[in-house]
């Protein structure tokens, strides 16, 4: 197992950069005020394909070599890692096979067509998942790029915490959303060397709690088929993001279902910007413990904007 | 009539700096795709109290003597006028009294009150809110803040076209919605020192186009109680707006409801931020007439962020 370096993540930005926005940082007097800390939202809702994912992505596709490219590449993914290394593969020009599960989101299937990805649908179940992409690999042959247990992508998804640092005035704390670990990985690759008082907080669907019960177990628990709004975050942690949860990670709090859909609600009034659940996650926990945050300088991962308009989970 | 001037303008940016934001420019590589123009969106959803309104606002309350302030100020609005003059007069410590017809969303009212403005509710009427207010401003005493037809208010909405083309490298045209008229007077009045070979063009429901009735007919036309989903333009022009408007527009464009509708939500799925209806309409005229946009320079002011999240206009 490869475990990336900060130097992989720093050739990570200078290789992705080409491909994708260095995103703002935004500030709300209100949520500062409920929450009584002082948060820097980073928002990559407005990056690219509207996924901090097309970090990671971008930085496996332009690293393979002209051979390499040749057979394209493939993944399997809950959403927005396939759309990301469907604009990525697309930039590059090269075919981009990816296995989704029939249940997500309309709009994230439409924005993989879109950007020229290739779909096959599987059962929403990690087992189907696995099976399916089993086949899709063998016939195309194309480069696997894991959504989340792959150095290339840890070390580019590390890249949005380089930014973060840049844009503010040192953080006591980076708060982020924990599904597979991928965001959190890089986090702490980034954050271990760049700024290593700033604390890594993970926070987690209280319905899909996989990676906060292997943490406090101090091994992986996965669990096959997790019901949450925040459909980014059901996919268990794997050995590589593990590596950085149990060495790197200060502690995973959770929010339950209606604790992220009003922290999410809250954040498109105060802020006036479309974010998904996922992105959520991070807020409902700060709210819900607000003597850790009050005081304090922490930055939040706003993950992504793929959102279908039409579902929207304050109306259900 | 005080016909307001440049100079009004710089003054009224120097004046309301502290209370306002300097809102960022968006760009959207889908949208300029689409259209075949290169436009620059204005993001006024972002600004303070998610409207644009707070510029004229903030500039009539912080241009009052100690004396006259002492009454405080009162105002009509069909909601975000409301909210801004709430807002500033919070700023400056003075009380607020506004008429708010009582089918304003939910949203707006819970927003004025949130900022310590006093709401007298009306029939959403231009004669009801006019009989209403006269009773309320005897009773008050209060400096009366028209929502536009105000020297002070149209001066400080002039200050974001100042920005806009600041923010731009020249522009040849710039799109915004017409109401009563306060935004595009501000807009005129600016541009035709600064950039007077910019063209303005006003955009505006079909179902409320008294503007362009007016435009074509060389007199002012108002309706009574027009109905749209653009809400913050239903209000008719008055003699100042008018003066502007026949004077330094160009054109008035419109577009159907279901054209609205459609342009608003494409701009949340694509750039991700929430916008009111009434900020959609500029979109919606350009995607409806692409020849006359295509290969330019193109302004558009997304004058709010005020949305009810629980009555999306696609989802009745």
């Amino acid at each position: 197992m490869y475990i990336p370096t900060f130097d992989d993540m720093m050739a990570a930005h200078e290789r992705v950069k080409p491909y994708i926005h260095r995103t703002p940082v935004l500030t709300s007097s209100f949520l500062n005020e409920l929450t009584g800390a002082q948060l820097f939202f980073k928002c990559e809702n407005f990056q690219k394909a509207a996924a901090f994912k097309v970090r990671g992505a971008s930085n496996a596709v332009f690293g393979l070599s002209d051979e390499e490219a040749k057979k394209g590449v493939c993944t399997h993914s809950s959403g927005n890692h396939a759309l990301s290394l469907s604009y990525a593969a697309g930039r590059r020009g090269i075919p981009c096979n990816v296995v989704m599960p029939r249940t997500a989101p309309q709009a994230k299937k439409d924005a993989v067509k879109g950007y020229g990805g290739i779909i096959t649908e599987c059962e929403p179940s990690t087992s189907s998942r696995e099976e399916v992409f089993a086949q899709v690999h063998a016939k195309t042959g194309g480069n696997f790029v894991h959504p989340y247990n792959d150095p290339r992508v840890i070390a580019g998804q590390g890249t949005c915490s380089r930014e973060l640092i840049e844009q503010t005035d040192g953080l006591d704390m980076v708060v982020a959303p924990i599904g597979g670990g991928g965001m959190i990985s890089g986090t702490c690759l980034t954050l271990s060397t760049l700024a290593p008082e700033t604390q890594v907080i993970a926070a987690e669907p209280e319905q899909a709690d996989d990676a906060y019960r292997s943490f406090k177990a101090g091994h992986i628990i996965a669990d096959d088929a997790p019901v949450t709004v925040a459909d980014g975050l059901k996919v268990p942690l794997k050995d590589l993001t593990w590596h950085f949860v149990s060495n790197h990670v200060t502690d995973i709090l959770t929010a339950s279902e209606d604790e992220i859909i009003a922290a999410m609600k809250l954040t498109w009034i105060r802020m006036k910007i479309v974010m998904e659940a996922s992105s959520a996650v991070p807020l409902a926990t700060i709210l819900k413990n607000k003597d850790r945050f009050a005081g304090k300088r922490v930055g939040v991962i706003i993950t992504g904007g793929n959102v279908d308009l039409d579902l929207l989970p304050w109306l259900n």
